[in-house]
């Protein structure tokens, strides 16, 4: 009978708490499940995990508060907390305590329990309002597909779904005028900067409009006093909180163009990847960086090799906000790969970055002293966000809540769409901006994306490697452009876009399958129903079985519509293999039109077809707008609210299903 | 106030019972139901039927029996009965009533409290054995692919995943030895039957084989003199049962052959859909003839025309079996095309069907004075399906149960694989024998397949437009052979054979998709983890949302093994799914190996990728049995019994995924 005694000097760190190594149980045969004992010490909170396998906590001395899914409990000795899987969990010892809090933890994964009990995860509870918000686009070239493959086609299909479940759904963006990257792009043209600015943002805009991606908002920095003044007056707030301050920063100095280097005027190898880059932030790795700590460094626009300098700036120390930065990313929806950039940043020390910049182009820096530099543009945005959630609140006759950022991810759902290339600024900077404003609840929903390339080769302006939304669609429809961008979307990993795959996907999926399927139903429903849809008849093992399937297919498309697991690519390959099936039932089921007395069985069929194409109307409108306002006029839909995926079309509804749906 | 009142002579009749016009409810507003005035007369049962509405009897006089899923109760006046949707239901006045059942129904459509209540399908019991019958094929030519992409290798895919399942399986077929088409074939090769259905019989196995689908128990008919002597007692019994009886049938007669021509010997069009075709049964639309009724009949051998004539035959009269085969199709499984087929003929008077026929080659009829003609081929069929049954229950030590076929569908599921055109045969044909023989429960669940052509064109051995299953193999490895026949299978639709497009599919799907997975997999096993599988450590919403996701790509792939929703194709769809969401997170989840203290994220993504791998490899083993084979090997798998699809290979397993699996 061996005993295991626990002593202090075994225990090990754990996630903030002192964790033994594992209670040996394995003599004379080991036990089906590990034990620990562990210590929380007053003050300590462990590290909010979760896991799949069962566990109990069997609390031995102490008190101190369990929370589970962010609920807490008050526990103390005596108590077993029984934790079922896969919900997060962490165990608190409050600062006031004197004493340690002992537990015991035994865990086991059981998974034919789980599988017993699998239910479905849990859906984000459904808010009545929503701000979808994508970075603003930089005024310096034309909105291209690589763009609009990323964050700006996904904002327009998860509003547009948020729309038809009765969300006020927003879609908020801009052209991000005071960005070095336009003043650059003038000096490189010979153009006036504002001209610049304001050419490629009506183009840009023009070119969402062009794919059916208009922006409720498209705010113009340029050409707006009032944004002007509010991000001066968020700038100065923050200065006087004393969470901005001064600083003597070191820089990189161009003594041929007079220049402290910035962003755009300066070109090295990134201090943590080693990938070429400009200055503040690298595209590869997504880190930050100070542009002076740039390998390699030259001047962006004399080529010369600039030297070390230093100029006093405003500087906002994001280490100041490591403790809620790190309880923000624990509770924050998001990708891996944000997630593990924000992880990697958070295990070392957080810069301090330099938020004004010597320019005469951009928000003068309300800061006497520093007349000559502006305000970074990053502050803009946060600025524009603040903003677009202040109008929503007075829009629906709400108060703005406590933090006077206005931005709250309460009553209004708050979410963020951009490339991984921008997961340093969303996730870290503008996090920390908020929480320096005050603001308790930062947005915390990032639905993000890899790069698109062109061909197998990255998207490149100034390489001329594009192909802009407004050339597309010249030459393809909306609709054809947002499938197959949706189709091939880089969510998760790169991925390219191909013309010549565009065309044969589109006519294989849409004009062979959607279409073929739609056309065959519409000539069916004339020469057999005189072009008015049936009622449900009597159903057979084959209707049963489709019509859980049509729920299944529904359910995963509604699904993959959510931001938690956002994929458009995912909801046309469901919508293809619903239609694929649909198509097939009612190729076999035409059979029961020649059986006497069996119309019932028949008309059962041509319902649930006419229920798949219902649910097709529904479930496609996101992607393709246009198509699915077609489909659902030509069955006859009407409701334009929130419907249930699956239902039927009222019987003896008018149906026309032959109208060329898809034109490549 | 409208008063409806119940009158006899608005009565009409309704699935055997008597139903009111929807009593009119709309006045001054449309109730939200429908409800009819139902009246069943002493020993009638109405049809069972089901369907969405919900559905309420409310009992007025008389006194009877309900049925909901074949459960009987007894109902009375007074009683109300409350029917969930898509039940299947029959109310019956037994005959020794005198008195009428009356009852109202009342029936509505609620598609969102259906939802709300939507159950999985009911999944019929596992048995735990099972006989899987195919159709014995035809010793007259070699078996093609488009054979093999019907019932055979439907049956061994089937009896695979069974196998898996634990349960003890069994795939029975033969060849059709003595078939007037070997004869026929013979006589065209100028060679003795006997030889020619050896040959073919021979090589058909043998393709059988080669491609993994090696059937358990294979039946030459012709070198089996027990099963002569079963098929001539079987045939007996019938016999002197009386089910059978001589009778003068109208005939063709050849002059110039000195032949009544029967099945190969004589072709025209089809009494019914006018197709070309030859004698007893169309393969066009399915329905049997009787040879004298072909229109424009020719002599196959001399090609005359043939002449009126009579023989005195053994007939088998299918009327006499209406109510059975009316019953037994009510309850049986199978596809709309053959359960269409059924429904057709049992609107018209069923035939009186010839038996025997004048011939040297089968089994000689065992009546006195009918020397000189033999048993039709397809009471060897049943002969064979009872002799197999019986096998197995003495293997397994049960006594055969009461019916002396010994085929019941009872303690043994028992399956019939084949293709539409043989759907008379056995849906009506067999069933009526066994029903004749005194069988309570013959065979009731039916996989079907329609045509598979070759490049579109329908396979043919008389116009060699074939590829033989033995030549495929010489360049295509089974493995492949039998995925892209899945992944194509006319369940029901016909679909179509193309070499380039096996090579493409092979291509993109397993090569890059299963198998580029799995490489890059087993590199990441032996970077990070030494080659041993991870446990899972700490989850994110990745990982929940993934193991989720896999839980019902197991569901659905499991779902798609089953005989009622059996497809192969869809399968194989499912599996790519997966490997392609699998592959996405595998890439994705790789940053957590980068990040300090975060190992703990990293091993339950790698957990998760072999879990999937796992599921992989059994759910793709009974359509690629030798990659499944080397999967649950290089996973290390042992267990070869049933197992859930999802669980997590035991942490430290040694993984190897590096061999090549698909090789074209």
């Amino acid at each position: 009978m061996p005993i295991h005694k626990l002593r202090r000097e075994d225990l090990g760190d754990y996630g903030n708490i002192l964790v033994s190594e594992a209670v040996p149980l394995d003599d004379p045969v080991p036990a089906p499940f590990t034990a620990h004992w562990c210590v929380v010490e007053p003050g300590a909170t462990s590290e909010r995990h979760m896991h799949r396998e069962i566990e109990a906590f069997f609390v031995t001395s102490g008190r101190g508060l369990v929370a589970v899914d962010g609920v807490e409990s008050e526990v103390e000795a005596g108590d077993t907390i029984y934790l079922d899987p896969l919900h997060d969990h962490t165990i608190h010892n409050p600062a006031e305590n004197t004493d340690d809090l002992v537990f015991v933890t035994v865990y086991w994964a059981d998974d034919d329990a789980r599988a017993a009990l699998a239910e479905p995860e849990p859906a984000a509870a459904e808010r009545t309002a929503a701000l979808a918000f994508v970075t603003p686009a930089t005024p310096n070239g034309d909105l291209h597909l690589g763009h609009l493959a990323g964050p700006y086609l996904a904002a327009d299909v998860w509003v547009r779904a948020a729309r038809a479940r009765g969300v006020d759904a927003r879609f908020v963006t801009g052209s991000d005028d005071h960005q070095t990257y336009v003043e650059h792009k003038a000096w490189q043209l010979g153009k006036p900067v504002e001209e610049t600015a304001e050419l490629y943002g009506t183009r840009i805009l023009a070119a969402l409009e062009a794919v059916g991606a208009r922006p409720d908002l498209f705010l113009r920095p340029a050409a707006s006093a009032a944004h002007g003044e509010r991000t001066a007056a968020f700038f100065t707030r923050l200065y006087e909180s004393g969470a901005l301050r001064r600083e003597v920063v070191p820089t990189l100095y161009c003594k041929r163009c007079e220049r402290h280097l910035f962003e755009i005027y300066v070109r090295g190898l990134c201090p943590h990847c080693g990938a070429a880059t400009n200055g503040i932030g690298c595209e590869g790795c997504g880190r930050p960086n100070g542009c002076h700590d740039l390998a390699e460094p030259a001047c962006n626009v004399c080529g010369g090799t600039p030297v070390p300098g230093t100029q006093e700036r405003v500087v906002f120390p994001l280490e100041d906000y490591r403790h809620g930065l790190a309880d923000f990313i624990g509770r924050a929806s998001m990708g891996t790969h944000v997630r593990t950039l924000c992880e990697r940043m958070l295990a070392e020390p957080l810069p301090t970055i330099s938020v004004t910049h010597e320019s005469a182009w951009g928000v003068p820096a309300p800061v006497p002293g520093l007349e000559g530099q502006v305000i970074w543009s990053w502050f803009e945005v946060a600025s524009l966000y603040s903003a677009a959630a202040a109008d929503m609140a007075a829009s629906r006759g709400w108060s703005a809540n406590g933090a006077e950022a206005g931005l709250h991810d309460g009553d209004v759902r708050v979410l963020q769409f951009f490339g991984f290339d921008n997961g340093y600024f969303k996730a870290i900077l503008l996090t920390a901006l908020f929480l320096a404003a005050g603001e308790e609840a930062p947005p915390s929903t990032f639905v993000t994306n890899e790069f698109y390339r062109l061909d197998g080769r990255k998207f490149s302006t100034s390489a001329n490697h594009l192909v802009s939304v407004l050339d597309a669609v010249e030459s393809t429809s909306p609709d054809l452009i947002r499938y197959y961008l949706c189709a091939t979307r880089p969510a998760r990993v790169e991925t390219s876009y191909s013309a010549a795959e565009l065309a044969e996907t589109v006519q294989r999926e849409l004009v062979e399958g959607w279409q073929g399927w739609l056309h065959g139903l519409g000539s069916k429903l004339r020469e057999h129903f005189d072009g008015a849809a049936p009622d449900t008849g009597l159903w057979t093992e084959q209707h049963r079985s489709f019509e859980s399937d049509l729920r299944g297919w529904c359910a995963e498309a509604e699904r993959s519509l959510t931001a938690e697991c956002f994929s458009p690519a995912r909801l046309v390959r469901v919508l293809s293999e619903l239609v694929r099936e649909a198509s097939e039932l009612g190729a076999a089921e035409l059979e029961w039109a020649v059986v006497p007395g069996r119309w019932d069985m028949f008309r059962t069929a041509v319902a649930l077809e006419l229920a798949a194409a219902r649910a097709l109307a529904i479930l496609a409108a996101p992607v393709m707008p246009r198509f699915g306002c077609m489909l659902a006029e030509d069955l006859g839909l009407e409701q334009r609210g929130p419907a249930p995926a699956v239902a039927y079309l009222a019987p003896g509804t008018p149906v026309r299903l032959g109208r060329p749906y898809f034109e490549l």
